[in-house]
């Protein structure tokens, strides 16, 4: 495997490596002085020098002076901590909400210096097109950003129009690509268990590419299910919320990564099964998945995530090994990443302490590339295509007429009618079915805002097919006005839930406008909006401006009542299918356990 | 990489291990109630089932009787520890002068299922066609032989003669080669420090295809050059013969290969690093290097290596790893090899215990192919090409006469003369240069028995090119006779050494006659004589036979006056001109220290 992601190739400059390390000819830059936390042994081994010629480590030892040269830059680390370069192996870019150079720009000074990244929610909207415009962004940044491919594009197919879809012969062409490096999350556990030739394709054009199968298996069961999906060729996963899922998999040779991010906090469910050294951790992996803007920006990265790991009673050195060689070798990429050793990429964390883990200094391919908390590098903003900033193309006109919900079989003079209702509660996954009465006339179905049960509409918005799909969610508890967003996954079409038609039609129109993104409304005013343009999922700002933008919804859901954390996370999660109990997509309600479609109605 | 060193590749039976682990489909074999030895978490887990299909694992787990079927085979384990097959990381086949099938005989029922050969000794002698037949043999039978191509064919470019040299092109063409997995022990240390292009080739072909580049780092500096070695791309070295050396290793991300073999013995040195698990060790591997047939029949192969780490302090559990998991990780080849876990090819070791790890029986790809001692595997005898057993080709016929020593500059009156010996001692790799007096008449020099000076004799024997070189050896402490080697490092050309010149010529001739080998001859008498035909290394008898041939051949030292343990290991490093001090090859007296050849006279 050609690992891109280096300035040089080991072989190109080896012959020069090894006369930097012999003082034969100067280092480019020579670290003195650290306290060396080696991922290799776990040891700490301090009064340690760094040399670094053509962005890769020469030498690794007690005193460098003799690679120094006239032109050699010196960074005096005065004794504090140097860490090989935090490595994320799951996340989705989009989730931030940012572009990945302006992700690179959120996450460099925390320590990241590369990222796995499954862009499959720009790929059910755009395609591999958005695979490809996510990869040229990231080119123009130091953070090395390696692809996994998305798999599972439409998520369940058969139930939703996404703006792709993607097959074994897609996931063999990118395999060619160099910067992909495995597959994206196979999501599609049920195909994987009953031998579904497409998602058992798509693993094996990836092996046979030599490359890693990463997972997602969230099913409690870790006997037959777990040793079924393991033994079909993935190597990690990082759905779990038990210890002893975590513990399971590890068991089995599969990288149990292990996630914090903005909504899931697996850490301190996860965290006893490698903590005080209890079983070999080398298949533990830390991971964030999902992050937004404003964790980025308020908490931090993988440092945070260490400290977190720390919190749990994970020794410092473990927690790194978590983020640095462990992930490395789950991608097989340890030949280049993931420690401080001769001949490897001298990408490297400065650390002021241990207990604080606050990033002082990046390198990425020996070159400083943050300090202080501040990234040295500033992108021109990316130029996105066209196509990749109008994404949201629904065909007719949406007006408060638009969501008149009348379904066959309800009679014209019924006042009230009992319906299938999808509960969503706060900070989960998971929803359920309620069967609940709402209030009819004129045989249409209304919002019960006293009941807190809301009208819920699925616009297609890729191909402008006309689909809709309509329900009713109970739980956001807001008393007035609308939500919209065209982040709802993973079809990502245009999902509206409110109060009323006039705000809901309100809601719809200003993402129309804004070529997607989130919104709240109420009694005809705007009071949070986060445009979204690229792909309907991405801003085109700097992380701190959409925080900013991301804080202002937050306060306007909780103006219209919402008390819930991160509510347009939850209400993102409605279209998806792949969840269970009640999910509404653009082709209607579906039953998430039968996988079958179900009528809003409750036959009695 | 394509690992066809399993019965399937995983894609092609991932449908069936999932259908399988869950029961849809019945399993070919299931293991019942075994202690797992996870070499994944350093565990022991009891009460593990085992199912396996196609070769490989679909279920690991704690009830496996959903997998059984009418024609499923069901092993009863009956409590007793399984571990993963253990993997021997280096290791030259040649040492053990048995061909590949024949080795396999004598290791499989050890519980050896895998081994990394480095096939120097043929290659230097029949070059990449004799790593070929190598590789053909080795294919009738279960025992996945992964080779890592010879790197320094010759040891010494320029010093002796040898059948074949090996340059990077050669590297380039093998690492096509479906049993090529690597790089062999890159002895030219000097080389890669020094910038060498032909060295640095070598690793450079052997990088760009993904593969690992196997080390040999002898130098007791563990700073500079070290670094520089490794830098270059060399990922692990079986050279260690003190604690620092592995563990500085370790810590630069190289695998320290612990080495205990029929001759070096550096495990008691080296446990100490990893025991009482005071470092990670997942950078610790352990390996063989050279085993002769005795060593190999009389005290297995991995299975007392795991026992001798144990002896030095080594946990059980880690001393397998040390052989599984962290030497499959070495080559890149753990997704297939090295842990029992779903996915995994049934390589599965059965242990009666962890104290004595005595091997009950051993499964490759699913079969059983040992039990309790015994391999269940009997290749047809290979049939070797005409030109690989007939391999000894001296120019000249060899008489008493061609065994004087006449050096020019030898007055031919003088009755003595003072020259440069080659002082052996017995055990170590080492020699030193002597100056000592030796009697001459009528211009010629002559042994000196009673002070243990031998003449010594290098005949050429790949090309016939009538070259030889003479000098004299002390050490061996005979008293009479005279002994031959063909096997004679690492241009394996016909070395003689002897008390009289009668007794040379018959070593010789005997050789010359049974296409190479070992002997010992006195007063015209053959005492032991270990026929070795195939390329004057190996031969093609039974490990049994030749056992007892090697025991003869020892006893034969003995009985004219020699002591030292293993001499014709002592004696067969004359000729190595990349060790110290003072070396004989067929060009003539080599100083290894300066590279350059000397004069048998010293001048006064």
């Amino acid at each position: 495997m050609i690992n891109r992601f280096c300035k040089h190739q080991l072989w190109e400059v080896a012959p020069t490596l090894s006369a930097v390390a012999q003082g034969i000819q100067p280092a480019e830059t020579v670290i003195k002085n650290a306290k060396l936390i080696n991922v290799c042994t776990a040891e700490i081994q301090e009064g340690i020098d760094v040399a670094i010629a053509k962005g890769r480590i020469a030498y690794v030892g007690e005193n460098a002076d003799h690679c120094i040269g006239d032109e050699t830059t010196v960074i005096k680390a005065d004794g504090s901590y140097i860490a090989p370069g935090f490595l994320d192996g799951h996340i989705h870019v989009e989730s931030s909400m940012l572009g990945v150079a302006e992700y690179a720009r959120a996450t460099v000074a925390h320590g990241t210096t590369g990222i796995y990244m499954d862009p499959h929610e720009i790929c059910n909207v755009l395609g591999l097109d958005g695979v490809r415009i996510m990869d040229e962004d990231a080119r123009r940044v130091p953070l090395k950003t390696m692809i996994t491919t998305p798999s599972c594009v439409p998520a369940v197919p058969g139930f939703e129009d996404t703006g792709s879809a993607i097959g074994p012969d897609d996931i063999a062409e990118t395999m060619t690509w160099d910067s992909v490096v495995g597959l994206g999350e196979m999501m599609n556990f049920p195909g994987i268990l009953s031998g579904s030739e497409h998602a058992h394709g798509e693993v094996a054009e990836t092996l046979k590419a030599g490359y890693s199968v990463t997972g997602h298996y969230s099913l409690p069961e870790t006997d037959r299910g777990l040793n079924a999906y393991i033994a079909s060729g993935i190597c990690c996963c990082h759905e779990s919320t038990r210890a002893e899922d975590a513990l399971e998999k590890m068991r089995r040779g599969m990288y149990a990564m292990m996630r914090e991010g903005s909504a899931w906090h697996d850490l301190a469910a996860l965290a006893p099964v490698v903590a005080e050294g209890k079983v070999d951790s080398r298949f533990a992996v830390l991971v964030s998945d999902d992050n937004h803007p404003n964790t980025l920006v308020e908490k931090g990265h993988l440092d945070y995530l260490i400290r977190r790991a720390m919190e749990e009673g994970i020794d410092a050195v473990t927690a790194i090994q978590m983020c640095t060689i462990n992930c490395a070798t789950c991608f097989k990429m340890n030949d280049d990443l993931g420690s401080i050793a001769p001949g490897k990429c001298a990408d490297i964390v400065f650390l002021k302490d241990l207990d604080s883990i606050e990033v002082a200094r990046v390198l990425i391919d020996g070159e400083v590339v943050a300090e202080n908390g501040r990234v040295l590098f500033a992108p021109e903003p990316f130029e996105y295509p066209e196509w990749a900033v109008h994404s949201v193309h629904v065909k007719d006109a949406i007006t408060s007429a638009s969501f008149a919900i009348a379904p066959q079989g309800l009679a014209a003079d019924a006042a009230e009618a009992k319906v299938r209702v999808i509960g969503v509660m706060g900070g989960r996954v998971d929803d359920e079915e309620r069967h609940l009465t709402v209030p009819a006339h004129d045989g249409l179905i209304e919002s019960d805002v006293e009941a807190d049960i809301l009208k819920t509409f699925v616009f297609e918005r890729h191909h402008e097919t006309g689909t809709f799909g309509y329900g009713l969610t109970q739980g956001f508890g807001i008393k007035r006005g609308a939500m919209a967003s065209t982040v709802a996954h993973d079809a990502h079409n245009l999902l509206v839930v409110g109060t009323n038609d006039e705000d809901m039609a309100m809601a719809a129109n200003t993402l129309i406008e804004s070529d997607g993104g989130m919104v709240v409304v109420a009694d005809g005013e705007v009071l949070g909006h986060v445009p979204l343009p690229v792909a309907g999922l991405m801003s085109e700002k700097p992380a701190e401006e959409v925080s900013a933008l991301v804080g202002r919804l937050e306060e306007a859901w909780a103006e219209i009542g919402c008390t819930m954390p991160s509510p347009f996370m939850t209400m993102a999660l409605i279209p998806l299918a792949c969840l269970p109990d009640l999910r509404l997509t653009n082709r209607g309600l579906v039953d998430c356990n039968t996988f079958s479609f179900v009528d809003l109605l409750v036959e009695e």
